[in-house]
């Protein structure tokens, strides 16, 4: 498997080579929290702020920042998160975003190689966002979509992750920078939903062996005990081939690190013996 | 992947293709149960009963039964055993013995298509174990080790079990009797102990694709949360091929309904959900 490295002023991430699972936090985006949104309108950074802080502390390596919602201007407000993000934190961002011009105003005032996210196999969408990815130097995250939506098939998903992965090489950008996304829909929906993703990412991992990252909280969405089923997805998605996945990590940190140690990606279990004393409040 | 049939009087158990996850319940095992050994040695098949009712109300379908321990007469103690059980509950038994003549004591007195557990796949359990499986017409369970102790390399253990299945044959057994068992050890003695396993239950699924159980309690010994552990194990081992584990049905019936429910094997997620309501104290 590659290995992806991304930054932030000089702190660096790696992401695959059989290293540990990568933890991308998924909350610091508007969609369903209306603090969040208040604020931002507001013009007022205190609530992203602390949503960093509680993430890393929960275990994210990476932090996902997303500020689109209705009445917040975008192409402001995203540099002024990522400016304050990188005064309260080390971790690398992804940067998420609907305008490439707000795109262009965050990667202006980043310090180090983030991830943006993300390009999908649309052609308005590879010519938009790829240069920008080859003129910053970023890693980016291809989404397996196309003109035609979300395929139904594994194989199709794939076979978009790979134009990607083709068509970024064609502007300079290494296969190692591009992370796939094989997109985890809703089991209550659709029961072959989960199936499908995970024998996606199993053959973009057997067939492209780039890093891949996944949402691993939709799959549930509308079924009791989300927590639980969050936990078997995120293992098994990590067991067919998800290295860095979007996450909450106060929900999952402890299922990811589980498969990380059944995997023999845990030297002596000693992410997971700490992670439990931390837990439990026990001194090391 | 094919379908092994078992039954007790009648109620029939089926095993694999694509259908739900079959939980045997491990707890009827004197290792490590005090009182279950003090009971049997006093000819007492409470405990017995006991162990049955609970397991069969948290999720098992099949019941693994062994009375192996000192002190206690095997060949004496199981038919009773399987007597006892036959009498409280009606799902099928898997026959856990360490002697020829308890088994065939024990197979006299069931009534209905039990497992026979095990045959390894030394000569000499070979010999004297599917002579009884044939005669009676039961399943078995075929552990993945030989004369020479567990193989360290998961191709080794796909050999075994291939070797097993073949002299399954060669007695008049067909295949989908054969239920094989790739052994999990410990991570916390050995890091690799769990993907070396996973990657046997893989190429066992697609070279032989005959049913598969596994104890999934084990990966966990020695180590702290072993709950969640035992829980991310089993998920991944469903995805990798297990059938029909081996397990304490109270602590992961919940996660191999996650499991089943993302592979596709429930649907509109009936059973996931009853499971829920049921543990609420929801009425249906």
């Amino acid at each position: 498997m590659m290995k992806t490295v991304i930054s932030k002023e000089g702190h660096e991430v790696s992401i695959g080579d059989n290293g540990p699972t990568v933890l991308i936090g998924e909350r610091i985006n508007p969609t369903g929290r209306k603090r969040l949104v208040e604020s931002l309108k507001a013009g007022d950074l205190s609530v992203v702020r602390e949503l960093a802080l509680s993430q890393v502390k929960d275990g994210a390596a990476i932090l996902d920042v997303n500020v689109v919602a209705p009445g917040i201007n975008e192409r402001d407000v995203l540099p002024r998160a990522v400016e304050a993000l990188m005064a309260v934190v080390d971790v690398p961002l992804c940067i998420d975003v609907n305008h490439r011009e707000a795109l262009k105003g965050a990667l202006e005032v980043y310090r180090g190689k983030p991830i943006v996210n993300s390009v999908t196999g649309e052609e308005k969408s590879l010519n938009a966002v790829l240069p920008l990815v080859r003129e910053y130097g970023t890693a980016v995250i291809g989404l397996t979509l196309d003109e035609k939506g979300i395929p139904k098939e594994a194989e199709k998903r794939v076979e978009i992750a790979a134009k990607i992965i083709e068509r970024a090489r064609s502007f300079g950008i290494p296969a190692e920078d591009v992370i796939i996304d094989c997109l985890s829909l809703t089991v209550g929906a659709d029961g072959q939903a989960g199936l499908l993703t995970l024998e996606a990412v199993r053959r973009v991992q057997e067939t492209l062996g780039v890093n891949q990252t996944l949402g691993a909280s939709n799959i549930s969405f509308g079924l009791p005990n989300r927590m639980l089923l969050n936990q078997v997805f995120l293992s098994m998605a990590i067991q067919a081939g998800v290295t860095c996945p979007t996450v909450n990590p106060a929900k999952v940190c402890t299922a990811a690190l589980a498969a990380d140690l059944i995997l023999g990606r845990d030297r002596f279990a000693m992410r997971f013996i700490k992670d439990y004393q931390a837990k439990q409040g026990i001194e090391l």
